[in-house]
């Protein structure tokens, strides 16, 4: 019975996915903490700091199955944290106390932080694979419709002409970005911790740096040149990366269902029966994806404010702001997994109406060719004059409702320099595209290297 | 297998409690939809709408036990919302299509916003309660402490004496205004929603505002003099709430974990066996109520800011700010539910150590008294005298590491006119508490009125 | 040389209001400690606490004009708070040092706070004016366009029509929402500070609690009950109700930008020659007022979450949380003053082009009015096969691009009972527009009380 | 007459610096329009794109000297944007018309975001600077308290003893780490704009590529792909860079403001006379600094997540979230120079007491070696064994309030083993500091490579 949107039945794999909760879960979390024993024993038992049998009893047992999720619960409510319960109900699986010889030398902290390392791989694999295939998405759309026009929009009033290309290529830009940043930070915050009670590692007496060594190998982990208990930059960086990838994906949601608009029609989410449409509305479609995606990375960026305050740690284990990690880490992974999930899935099914989009381009009956009809009179009478003539013949246009070209056709200090089929010509949008395609091929040559 | 903190089958406990969570179930939602679906259906049977014959049939089958939840998820999966999905269930459930008579009128949104304002209604009656306790608790504290002398700090450092009375009724007089915010702004948020697909009712053509008015008045809800579907400020007025609220139960957990600190000792936690324990170093006595109450308030308040911004809505349905409310709001009341159940616990159960309240008070060696002593001085000496004299002769007790009242002995201009009592009476910070214990006794005293 | 756009030369006035930067200005909040100074010396001098002349002296020196403000930034570097500057500068401009009975008794925080309570005090004036006039503007709309029909939108799709009124008086409703919180509020916010060194009152021997009383009468504040040094819910209140405040000013610019859109047209922003608009793009009209709006809102919401963080203060006196405070309350009502000014500017002279509306109501070619064609259907042939058959007539139209009547004209289950007139009737959105005029007047019929 | 703290004559040098004002004033900003505008003519001309004389005129015109500031005011309130005030006076300013080839192609906001990011340059060097110096104060800190033993502290409790160069060294690792992304996040962010309004440039017929190119070659920034005019993750990346290094700041004061407590007293902020004093309190040395960072790091937290915020921007050209920036980025900023030119003056000037920090070891009687003691049983009695003895000895201890090593010298089983010489040696903390040299070595190292 899950009282978050999270965890809800109903709601869960809409607002994240079951792979993300997977990798949040306590099971998994738990199982993680097992892995970090085992490969601790392991590495003790190689290096004689614990017995060999200690160790292979101990890699034996540390097994998730054998763990009871009840007891453990009622163990973490005792103590306040749940690795100690994993211990002792480890200890107790190992026959002949040779349990004893686990969780040698470290903290709880140690196996907490790792684990949550661990976890954090898991969940930036995802998040890698969805940017991945939204990237592929994006530079299709942009191949596909690298010449589609389009009318570029500026404070929501239509400006000039672009192509449906550049749109999506210059979104794509950016979550190229994403993977850079993403493969940036890797190596700095797939790092563990093993530092023992205030990070000394006082608590192993020999062999202590060449355990921490050992176990950061066996984990695939970089090992820390320090202990990292109470500085938490990397656990922000984290939180900070999933912020920034959640406004990427906002604004994916915000132009789809500004364009899904009726008065605008240009591109829809995809469709399936009953999806988004209402019962006593048929003319309805609504842009359902975009919605979750909007309202989930709303949040994800105040855990990434979240995550940053947690970084006000005291002394060598915080009071407090640790804890903070616990609640918004799992929740930013799994809220931005649904909105890169739903931003992949519209993307993939997205329908584009090229020819809604030309016919929008017309709807000012010329007024967004202006421009391009300044820079065209230019030439034959000076660049200020054409400005101030095609200005003022827009005016009369909006003022008349009559199309921008039969006023120019009749002014005598145009049709002088160019007849109606000239004009026709600067008044045809794919004819104002500018370095669209330029760009997009330039975005697009970069993926392919 | 949750991946949230708050559902947790591990930490749920400690962050949350059963009792919201249970508030913010698929439960407990999906029944306040037939609770709505019921009373409507009873309503528009009374004035006629509907026939009496579906309105018995359907309210007798408004049972959350009939719904089949695996089936709801499915079609919410793909309508994008679970309303439709229950109606529809509830559609099939009732004999001889009288169902069809069942949600007549109303839209999705009138039934998630009401059946959201029912669960507010539940969650701030959890919040009341605890509320109440906790000022209960903080009067009991303050009366029996009236009067023990503890020092009072600014900025970490030891200033004058004050009551521990005092610290903790100036924190109740902060509860005693939520208590007061609370009894506002429920009549202003406790408002049903009946507006069909925009707000007008168009839906029902006779008898509207009746049913909409018997509707209310059946859910003991305030009538809403018009929709708001897309003004949400009630809403966000609640998550404010919480936030600020949390803001109070952080400043208790900061205290308590500043008095705890080894080097202060001057209160605790309550023990339990094991309770924030360290099985290697026995000294620890951690005050992990006040880390989960840090950690759970510093969530609430950004839930505080999304809420906010899920006030941004378009139109007259909006497209994705509403979804930020189902995603912050449960968790702000659970995660909000969690502190105050910490924070009671802490309170009921705080050991409070008068004797080292007194013994810091000495540790500055009488310094904290310089201002007792110069007021003591000023009406002998001149107090503009009296004040550079003793800030002399602190000066000199912090080199020489004298006590002050030494000091004060030795020097002639003060044994003059005070001897070594006279002094030990200035020096007394029982003698230097001021109106603490009238202010304690107003705040007190409101409580009784 | 300003660094921030509320004290920029250049935006300041667009992101805020000349009013409200007066109120947080160096020279009101040093001019409120001289108030306060005085209000003390005075009421002092009356109850013998100090000498009738010195608080004459005082009082007569207590003058903004007087202080050396430069001097003052010297002194502020050095101690870290300017109170005591003012209250040495003040000392200095008093004859035969009477001016050492300046600031008899208080501590640097009770003239700090007390100050920022007069400030609130104004800066909520000015909020309330703004709110009134938004209040009336709205009105206005909403008696003006009672009756005007508007296609209501929900997800950003067509969904039924209303009128333009019942979408102003929406959002009425929420303004005197607020403006009942602010009555609310005032009360328990605006009550000063005056304890002491730790909030005792230890430092005045006797007529403390007078000295506290007459101050408070001095000034027009509520007395406390206890300090508030550390207790702050009613600052954070504070912020919590101006960024809701900012969330509904965010809901105006979310729907006036969207329906300025070319594609949409139905209402304009004030027009000014020049305002948003472009050299080279004739046909543009940018909503800029709303484009602040909604940037300014966006930050409210942040500081109000901040002055929740600066609740969490330790002890009597915060070591930083305070500190808070200082940067964000300002910075939220500079901002939101900011955005109401353009609120109101924008509800001033908005343009609404009632025909737009109504002829973008018809875009769908009458699928909008498909709900209000079933329910007139549903007593000739019944509710479902009504829905069932209207339904598909919307889907054929939606193929054929046939306007619904024309179908519905065709179709012999419908021409049966109802005839081209009556169809027309039904398919006239001014009679599907429910109890669109009844809540509008409920709505003003409230104001008017 | 400044609101903000961050511009006011009274606080500006405390919450921020002027290095970093300046950087983001009206001056600089509109230097740097102007800087781009030059730059722009410059390569036009080269490119006879516009005529050479034209450059040379424009370019001797683009001097901040010459704008008109209050008319440019005047201008921007009536336009919305300052950049087409600053060209049409820069126009103004130019012989023969000349000056209506300045602009030549470019829209507001290329100027605009071009200025930002030179803006963001400087005020990143200005970081890096800071970052620099912290971490060579953190450097020499950690040298030189390499072996200098201080408890360490989990929970606020005292647990085992580490040194105080292990608690800088882990702070200067995290330091480290900032510079290293700030040298990734460089050639990401310094990448400047221009497109033309909606970004294909369409507004230069011939050579639009060569001016990008050439443009960016002069300012010194990269050639962007695309526009990102609406794609602007590079910003928001900014702003949480600034959030997470205002983290690690925020950790320092932390721990500063908690070991300057009395009843610690371990290190201090640097002493200045007046500094952080209270006249009447003599006793107080307030970690006045902390303060302001601390308060300016929780704003900071808040404004990167309003720079997540606006990367929901709609179409080509935003419609609100643009204008988030203008207000956070400024003030994120001048907020994180303010706390990081005091936590350069922190760590300049701060006193350490090692004696202190030595003495406070002892205060729990021996009993935070109780895991030392228990390592050095081990061999001798069991681990097991000598854990439960130790523990159970430990809990006497309190209970008598004997020192532990009395305890142990007395108890038959321990001294069989350990004389008390061998016991003292166990107790003394500076055996038992593990690898905490080592890990500063490490982090040391990595410094000069």
């Amino acid at each position: 019975m899950a009282a978050t949107i999270i965890d809800s039945s109903i709601f869960g794999n809409i607002f994240s996915s079951e792979a993300m909760r997977s990798v949040w879960s306590d099971e998994n979390r738990t199982a993680k903490y097992l892995d970090i024993e085992r490969a601790l024993a392991v590495v003790q038992g190689r290096l004689g700091i614990i017995p060999a049998d200690a160790a292979a009893e101990i890699a034996r047992n540390c097994d998730i199955a054998k763990i009871d999720m009840e007891k453990l619960r009622v163990q973490t409510e005792r103590i306040g944290y749940p690795v100690l319960g994993v211990v002792s109900q480890l200890n107790a699986l190992c026959r002949d106390r040779l349990g004893e010889y686990c969780h040698w030398g470290a903290t709880t902290q140690d196996i907490t932080d790792t684990a949550t390392v661990l976890q954090i791989r898991e969940g930036l694999d995802i998040i890698d694979d969805e940017l991945r295939a939204i990237s592929s998405l994006l530079a299709e759309l942009s191949r596909r419709h690298r010449d589609t026009p389009v009318i570029g929009r500026s404070n929501l009033q239509q400006a000039i002409p672009v192509t449906f290309g550049i749109k999506t290529a210059s979104i794509l830009a950016g979550i190229e970005r994403h993977r850079e940043r993403l493969a940036q930070l890797r190596p700095r915050v797939l790092m563990g911790e093993f530092g023992g009670a205030c990070g000394t590692l006082a608590s192993i007496e020999k062999g202590a740096m060449e355990t921490q060594a050992g176990l950061m190998m066996e984990l695939g982990l970089a090992q820390p040149d320090i202990a990292w208990h109470t500085v938490r930059d990397t656990i922000a960086e984290v939180g900070a990366f999933l912020g920034i990838v959640g406004g990427s994906l906002g604004k994916i949601a915000m132009d789809v269902k500004l364009m899904m608009q009726h008065e605008v029609g240009e591109v829809y989410e995809p469709y399936a029966p009953g999806r988004g449409s209402s019962s006593t509305m048929p003319q309805k479609r609504n842009p359902i994806s975009s919605c979750y995606i909007h309202a989930a990375v709303s949040m994800v960026r105040q855990h990434a404010a979240a995550l940053m305050d947690a970084m006000v740690a005291d002394h060598e284990r915080s009071t407090g702001p640790w804890e903070i990690e616990w609640i918004a880490l799992p929740e930013a992974f799994c809220l931005l997994a649904g909105a890169l999930k739903q931003t992949r899935f519209v993307l993939k099914g997205i329908e584009v109406d090229a020819g809604r989009m030309r016919a929008n381009i017309d709807i000012t009956e010329g007024l967004v060719m202006s421009e391009a009809v300044m820079m065209g009179l230019g030439p034959h009478i000076g660049r200020e004059h054409a400005h101030d003539l095609v200005y003022d013949l827009c005016r009369q246009a909006t003022e008349s409702r009559r199309p921008l070209i039969d006023l120019l056709c009749d002014h005598p200090e145009v049709n002088r320099h160019l007849d109606r089929p000239a004009l026709a010509r600067l008044l045809d949008p794919s004819n104002y595209l500018g370095q669209a395609g330029v760009m997009v091929d330039k975005v697009l040559s970069r993926l392919e290297r």
